[in-house]
């Protein structure tokens, strides 16, 4: 997508050198633009945990670079091809909620797992990665055209008004390879000339409403207003919202959809005023062994340095300042999960289907 | 209150002179605590409007002590008393939602409205600000001895395990005069040896919950935590929340809650998982000339800037840093109403009732 006059990606392979991954750095961006290199495992799990990179799909598909990554250290190293293995593992705990990293690292497995040479695994994984990264894009373009439609119908009677969307977080491009998951449809809204206006949520603790989903909309030119967290319920009692369009992290198959932490409170007063609720979910982000009515879908819970001091610009840098009293506790709690009963529908790539297990393996039968 | 070592109420005649009224700068808490004099009608205006002082019952004390400035200017400058009713009106329009400033507006104008002597109504509105004043120490004293009896109840079933509380915004003793209303059962509760531990929203856009609440707690030696906004519904699912309290900023005769933006939400969240949801509502937060089945309650909206821009401590001064691009729109709604039927009870100073008509003009048939 745009970034200023050029067009981007958040990862991909560095023309000039196959041994490097180039990614955006999401912790200063809209303030500070800059690119990052991974190239030795450790790269990837700093970035993964430290949410240089964010968005259960882009985490997806970095940790499948990651993969590479190790098998090029073990040729160069010299190391079992059991080390592959033992880092594939350690990469999972990066981010406990985020279903495509665990679903990512499998794929990897997979493929490599019956192959002895590692040369052999060298290209193997890279071609996965390439795949899934290019998937990621395909399956993102299928949710724009399928959610567009929700939007469509919606401004065939409002007059040429805006279409008022309200989203949580950033499940924009940068949360996946491009074009995002909820607002990809947004995206395709927009470019097909739908009048929209997008009520952005601040996002707290880490701000990527504010922050990065303003800025994607910003430079994609794209109507929008930055609220506090706090803000959508009286727009929804008001007639001032007119569909609510999230991502997920990981939605069980059953259909409840953990997504950052603040998602379930949306879900409740769109359930309230009788506004559309969707969550965008590639496949990629469903959980087809976890049956939330079993388990529960784990929650991470991150440093409390987020919650306690906020980042933004002073001067022209980015500064950080305390918020909370320093003898205060906090708490961080990254995801919550919103139960099925409140979602209107899941837009997947594959269409739209109501947040249920019937529904869910009725589109993706090969799941059962 | 505590303030460290020393006991302070929000506001207070100066007791070397009648001529000024001495108030806690709020807007730099916790970083920095100031006493700021309020001389001139301008001083109070401003005042309330860029909450040097909040909370809607220090608002209406506040402005009753206005109007015995307005007196005072009468006299030294040789003014109608036409100017008083004036004055009156013009600091009615700084809040527009917390009905306390109309309320003791209104006090005040009856009080003096027919007096002649200026000498006369210099001596009556000051007696008339001080009688308030005194009022609202009572009144939260007496919300406190009647919500504390529900934690109470909570604790007998809890064996000691701390009864977990969640707020929203500041309605601690910052908020009136002292004591507080939504935190006054805590400290109530406190004082009488009950366990508790209070979730405290940190209340974006302005953050009262992190700066103010959680300074009070600690001052006071009251176990918190706090938390993002986003929070509290992930943690109601989970039973770790026994109880909400809230303040209000205008409680219509019908039961419905006008309070800081973002209250409904949580609302909703207590409501959908069984949990008592209760607002601490003085009977001068209760607007009983407004039923909000014939006319809505005026919501604020303040200044983008709130949104924009967030303030917090950096190298031990308080700093403002950009939250959102530049060029994103931000929208600031200071206020939302949370239907009555979410409403557990209201704790007044007279009681506990229902949150509607019938059993609020129970507690004050006097107001029928």
């Amino acid at each position: 997508m745009q970034v200023g006059k050029h067009k981007f990606t958040t990862i991909w392979l560095a023309p000039e050198n196959q041994r490097i991954i180039r990614v955006i750095d999401q912790r200063k961006l809209p303030f500070e633009f800059e690119i990052l290199q991974l190239a030795k495992s450790e790269d990837y799990f700093t970035a993964i945990r430290d949410m240089v990179v964010r968005g259960a799909p882009l985490i997806g598909v970095t940790a499948a670079y990651s993969v590479y990554c190790a098998a090029l250290e073990a040729k160069e190293e010299g190391l079992s091809l059991d080390s592959i293995y033992a880092k594939a593992e350690y990469i999972k705990t990066a981010r406990p909620t985020a279903v495509n990293l665990e679903i990512a690292i499998s794929r990897q497995l997979k493929a490599i797992q019956n192959i002895d040479s590692i040369d052999e695994i060298i290209k193997i994984s890279l071609a996965v990665a390439e795949e899934m990264r290019l998937e990621d894009i395909e399956t993102n373009k299928a949710i724009g055209r399928n959610g567009s439609g929700l939007i469509e119908i919606i401004a065939e009677n409002k007059n040429g008004a805006p279409v008022n969307i309200l989203t949580h977080c950033n499940a924009g491009w940068l949360a996946t390879v491009d074009y995002g998951t909820a607002l990809a449809p947004i995206f395709e809204a927009h470019n097909r000339g739908i009048n929209v206006h997008i009520w952005v949520d601040e996002t707290r603790p880490r701000g990527q409403g504010a922050k990065l989903t303003a800025w994607e909309l910003l430079n994609e030119n794209i109507k929008h207003t930055v609220i506090p967290d706090n803000t959508g319920g009286h727009l929804m009692q008001n007639g001032m919202v007119d569909i609510v369009i999230v991502g997920t992290d990981r939605t069980s198959v059953n259909g409840d959809v953990a997504n950052k932490i603040g998602t379930y409170l949306k879900a409740l007063a769109a359930y309230d005023n009788g506004i559309p609720f969707y969550v965008a979910a590639p496949s990629m982000s469903i959980d087809f062994n976890l049956d939330t009515e079993k388990e529960p879908i784990p929650i991470e819970q991150r440093n409390d340095r987020e919650v306690r001091y906020i980042d933004g610009l002073l001067n022209g840098k980015v500064k950080e300042i305390l918020y909370v009293p320093e003898g205060s506790p906090v708490a961080n709690y990254a995801f919550d999960v919103t139960p099925s009963k409140y979602i209107s529908g899941l837009i997947t790539e594959r269409g739209i289907c109501k947040a249920n297990k019937e529904k869910i393996l009725e589109l993706f039968p090969e799941k059962k």
